[in-house]
């Protein structure tokens, strides 16, 4: 048993809200369970997971063999962002009692969603540590301050990227606590890798197809600019039609504008048309090895700036969804896709290219990593979380402890051969001590110490001390 | 009218949840009310105000005759975290409707508190720009968590310390959106200092009663370790009693642990001594005249470290309760009061001072800054938060409009006079130029070519634009 | 101006949660916005009106020109039991803060769904007056609970049908608050009979349909046992198809179990199929023509036997869902629609008759009787309901009041010609008046008095009087 | 073990919400633990159980050894109306995880609290069968609609009085589904009764006290005539100072008003008068004594009119609160307690008097009678509630398996030798038979057969029976 402060097994809660977290949090899952000797796992389900329209993602985490603990409704109906706020307030109405009862040492939460705030909301205010995956990263959208948010409230942080880890450093986190892991979904991903594909390939694009031959497009509504996304998306299809390869078209997701796109695809005759094949869903191990072997993927899905980098298969990224993500070199950006010709364009340039494999969201380790920065949290250790601040000019009101302690040493010292000053830190260690020859004449002590102290003070700046106000009891020992 | 631009008044909604923040909103709420042809106020009432434990402090804002618009039952009982999370919970079920009724252009949160969260998170998911006031502090406790939280989903920032300015600078906070104010009720503070008080004092404490020669004792529960704080209680009164000075006590904050301190007050026969006043709450104006001329003030009240300093008044300070706050040198910390003889010494050392007045915390023009800040407010600026994190390596993407402007440039270039090379921000606008003569031979040329890229990408760095990935169309070029 | 006791309009509230309640308190909020000299009208909306998957049919609403106050989104996604509970917490949360602001004198509401107990039981626990309509109806689903539970809540009650106000009687309903109106609906229904009609018929059947000589077909999942009713679905659909009339089929609604009709009917070829139009939505007014002049309306909405009868269709309702509603005689029963043939025979059997009009539920005056009842609340009457329970025996406790009386009026009267006793309700009037001719002695007068009294309180249960006040009469006879 | 259609345990869940209801449900609980062999139960507390102010009473709960399952807080502050609601609202969006996770066949819920109304609503959305306890009763204010409305939503009644049974029958409950069982504390009260008792009143009253020969007080606020309610206790007790007798008086219970009620204690000088104790609470197994054996009990608790009948001891009911209970004749109602010499008067009339036992509210014997009405519930019976309202006129619509089956018998029984029709309840029972010689022409028997069936359907109308299922003895006839 390793150390967690408490000679037991680290009580884990994991809570996930909806198949993109899930993606994310299923590796760990797996990971603790394999380790029943270190962890116990409850597993909470919520927000969209629960949802027929959503597909009921809840039966995943059923068929992946988790015992679901407890299943809370906390979505509220109407596709706007009051529904959005009140469906937190709905979770944040329920969680207390689940984490009552479950009292977990830590929760794991992922992501930027609406529904991780309400769970990072919860356990911070509840006491209950919380590991947060995937913080420090920045998309250029709402999402980035609530990320942010939960960065602040969340006391151990996983991230994926180089790039997110300085973010958080930047943000005054603990750097101890930051483990730079990578993206667990690429744990799945990269050991997937190797398998058979062809059948795969043949099964959702037809017999005739070869690899590196077909396209998979992925577009989704932009929620703040539905119209403009509709555009977008005939453009892409007629860019495509165009282009001529076979192409996989993945239905959009259900938010807002998802119909509309939908009706497009209708128009344009897509779901008939030979080169196309359009789908609701494709199971996760599948796609990965559709996207491992396209000619190249098109769309704006966090997935293609995100996963596919992993296999060096060019990336066409439509419009600004993915604006603020770091990415490898696989990706064209395509930001202002206002007309056909240049995705076209942007379609001769990358389709049927091999890039190098980019390692920038993980490099298949990450659930390892993970596991041993769990075991290595210490529940002894206060809950409070340490901000990182660079040092600002210190504090001027006085101590008393350090007064007393400084007037008996001075009473002392001040007839004696030498003078002494200290920095004592806040738990009243003697940090550093300076000693002088003690002078002849009062006005030389004066000087002398006066001169000590400004240097000690000095000194206790850098070591992040307090300074101690050390001669503003001089005065008084003097008169 | 001065710009938001909209030409129109801003509608301003400030919410206040009890009577601590509301002491700091109200200053500006009678601010904003002085300048109607600028400005529409709602004002949102909920938490504490509205129970009637706490003292239904909604009626002050009745009595200063603001229009309460909306009142909001948020508290749900139950005095542990778990209550808070829910009351969290139940104004973000709430708050939607209200905003959506309101629509205000802006919303003006104040400081640390769970309610305070509540009003943040429900604003940012809703798309309303917050003004939050006071962030950037540290206090060492589970509120730092929140404050932090709160100024990630907050897009204006109005602290009071400079210490907070460069917390919120440190966390990356837009330096263009934080206004250095000091703290609102420092305005009322300061331009109340001059009037008479000796009535005031001889009402609360006494007629025979002298300036600077009586006590104000100001000590609430830690409700993290109310066991300890009861203890300290006893050794402060105690101490006050040995040292025979005219004191008043007021009565703790209803906190859990203040009945365990009444009971001990009872105990100590604090009501009937002579030397005593035990009360209940004393009317902020003329309690801030009783700290101005009090020749002490001891306890852990945030007000003595906060607004005491203004007036030069000694302060002892009891126990970690206020431990990471900022304060000016009249405060002398006793952090383990853990000896009756340690507070009398340290009442012996500040009773009866004159420090200089601290400007710490506010020079009593916070309000006119606050005033002239939200005028400045462009609604015609996008919503989405800029966080300013300092350069990291950056993307290695491309980008098809920098490629199509390239290609061109370069198909002309290649057999002109000139080489050029240009970096381009992300809006398209061209930042610096870069120009060459063209070598002879095409193996100088590209290894010219790409010097200058090499150059023009460091400085691209610099100039915190993207590199481009200039380089990488070359080869395509040459060919 | 009426009386409300108060000399000033009634402040009615309508609160509407989806398209079916809307139909029968539409036509009590026009005739409510006709009589602005005694009315003010707040519109509430909520529950499914406000949600995009069933029509966002608060359009109507806005369409009908009524300004909505209020819109508060109510429902919990889940589609199961436990949501709809949620949702009617939600509900509850949110509606006091409206009422406090509407501060309604009476709450209208309508039927027996989740969001009608909200309803209700929020105006209830506030002390706002309930009228509620359609109570007292019995349809032998879990509805009834809900729908009695109302009642119970009610203040006023607005009743469709004699059996339903029998019933609100039978459960000890005060019966001056019982008003035997008919179904709001029947006011627009019966009014838009006479309109031309064969161009509706035309546009929704098409050109070559003759009245009397197509039929419309309503089917919706039965939630309970939804495996069973997709079987029904399905040999009706065959039982149509054998039928060969032209036929309107509408969309089943969207609860559970919808979706596998849909699919019934596409593995049936019903939207392709000559003799068929499959439809989603018929606006009302179009559908009234529809159903007036089909040759029979089959399936197992509401519609079917309760709208349809007034125009003396032949109905044959499908299954249980109906099964306690009465009904006229045009409607035939197929309670185990178990075999095609079965509900071919009941095609037979109904197709083209006519019935008389039915008046069960409604003869289209419905709205100015609730307009006068209104009208004639007082609003000065004690809020507190009477449950008019039959006379139980009375109680045995004693009352000061009557003793202190007793006494002293023996005292005076004793002396006097006659003797005399008196039964005097609970509002002080005389109902009973005993005389005797005063006896001589003593004893005979006590003995008298007491035999009167015992005579006078027999009576007095039977008249489910007070027994007391029997002397209240005697100071007023004394004098 | 006995049945429950299921041959298992029957898994009994009951939910407490304060003290008030504690003290009924806790002898069931008693009671359904000696029992495990038959019964499970869950334990879950809500409501005020979990509030300081009140006592934090759910340590009650574990002093008698229940586990508790789950703890909601379910109260939202504010108290007034809307938070009362909102409380509701609480409890509903938490309970419905609870029922789910706990599963029971059967909710025990009491009273006629706001609580109780959240509880039974969500367990009869949640088709979870209810059993309410103390339904039927009247008292005359706010807390009848709210118990009817429970008795609507419950499916199982047990009732304190033969009154409340009757109410119950009046407002059409299933006879089958209720039981007079007496109130379960008085199981435990007249249990107590014969204990030793002297030191039990020397302790509360003083040594010098005789049984019969003290008053007890227990006066709380009316919250909806506060100021009323605080003028009839200054009168109370000015007039017990008069009375010169020893007196226990209780301080009020914590709702709005108390605290005025208290300082008119104060100003009295009740807590320092020799004739005086003034008590926050005495333990219900004390408190009964101390009832049994006083003088005289007053105020207007319902302890007052609820138990003190079952030892004939003599009680003065002030004011309205009770107006609507059933007392036994032990008590004195003073309704307008006007004056002092009211007050003073009803003492002198009282006091010290012995009424004989009342068994009104119990015999001691509920709880037995309670757990076998348990054990008799057949959880394979249908959930759905039966409403027994008098019989109104029968439907007229028709059923097709009737006409169907009619035809058919018909075809085949014209060649015997008797025509007979029947009147078949809609339980299939033969409730009239008609049998006529089966006359020779076809014809005559056509017509005959008609006229038979016109008869019986006459007949069935009154018998309240279908119309239906005439035919439905022929094929047997036939056989």
């Amino acid at each position: 048993m390793e150390k967690n402060g408490n000679n037991r097994k680290l009580r884990v809660c994991v809570a996930t809200c909806n198949r993109a977290d899930y993606s994310k949090l299923a590796p760990i899952m797996c990971g603790i369970k394999t380790e029943p000797e270190f962890f116990e796992l409850d597993v909470v389900v919520l927000g969209s997971h629960l949802i027929d329209d959503y597909g009921n993602t809840y039966r995943m985490i059923e068929q992946d063999d988790f015992d679901i603990n407890t299943r809370l409704h906390t979505i509220v109906r109407g596709e706007d962002e009051a529904a959005m706020v009140e469906s937190v307030g709905l979770a944040l109405v329920k969680l207390p009692d689940v984490l009552n009862r479950l009292k977990p040492d830590i929760m794991i939460v992922h992501g930027d969603r609406f529904d991780a705030l309400a769970l990072a909301t919860s356990a911070a205010l509840m006491n209950i540590r919380i590991l947060h995956i995937e913080g420090g990263e920045v998309s250029g959208t709402i999402d980035d301050s609530i990320r942010h948010a939960i960065t602040k409230l969340a006391h151990y942080h996983v991230c994926c990227t180089r790039s997110a880890e300085q973010h958080l450093i930047s943000m005054c986190e603990d750097h101890d606590r930051i483990l730079l892991a990578g993206c667990p979904s690429y744990d799945k991903l990269l050991c997937a890798k190797n398998k058979d594909y062809m059948s795969i390939i043949r099964m959702w694009l037809g017999d005739d197809v070869k690899p590196k031959d077909y396209i998979v497009a992925l577009q989704h509504p932009v929620t703040t600019d539905i119209k403009h996304s509709i555009k977008m998306f005939e453009l892409t299809l007629d860019a495509l039609i165009s282009f001529n390869k076979r192409t996989l078209v993945l239905f959009p997701n259900i938010d807002a504008g998802s119909k509309e796109m939908v009706r497009v695809m209708r128009k344009k005759g897509i779901e008939h048309h030979p080169n196309f094949r359009a789908v609701k869903h494709v199971p996760f191990e599948q796609f990965i090895q559709l996207v491992a072997h396209a000619g190249c993927v098109i769309g704006n899905s966090s997935c293609g700036v995100r996963e596919v980098g992993a296999f060096g298969t060019p990336v066409i990224n439509l419009g600004t969804r993915q604006i603020g993500r770091e990415t490898g070199e696989n990706v064209l950006h395509v930001r202002d896709a206002d007309t056909q010709d240049k995705i076209l364009q942007a379609l001769h340039l990358q389709f049927g290219k091999q890039y190098p494999c980019s390692k920038i969201y993980g490099d298949g380790n990450a659930v390892p990593r993970i596991l041993k920065f769990l075991k290595s949290i210490d529940l002894q250790e206060p809950l409070q979380k340490k901000f990182c601040f660079p040092p600002v000019k210190d504090n001027i009101s006085q101590d008393i402890d350090h007064i007393l302690e400084t007037l008996s040493a001075l009473a002392v010292d001040l007839g004696g051969t030498n003078l002494r000053v200290a920095i004592v830190s806040m738990k009243g260690e003697i940090v550093k001590k300076y000693t002088q020859f003690n002078p002849k004449t009062y006005e030389e002590r004066i000087n002398l110490i006066l001169q000590m102290c400004v240097e000690a003070a000095a000194e206790a700046v850098k070591l992040n001390c307090r300074i101690l106000g050390v001669a503003q009891v001089f005065p008084q020992v003097a008169a």
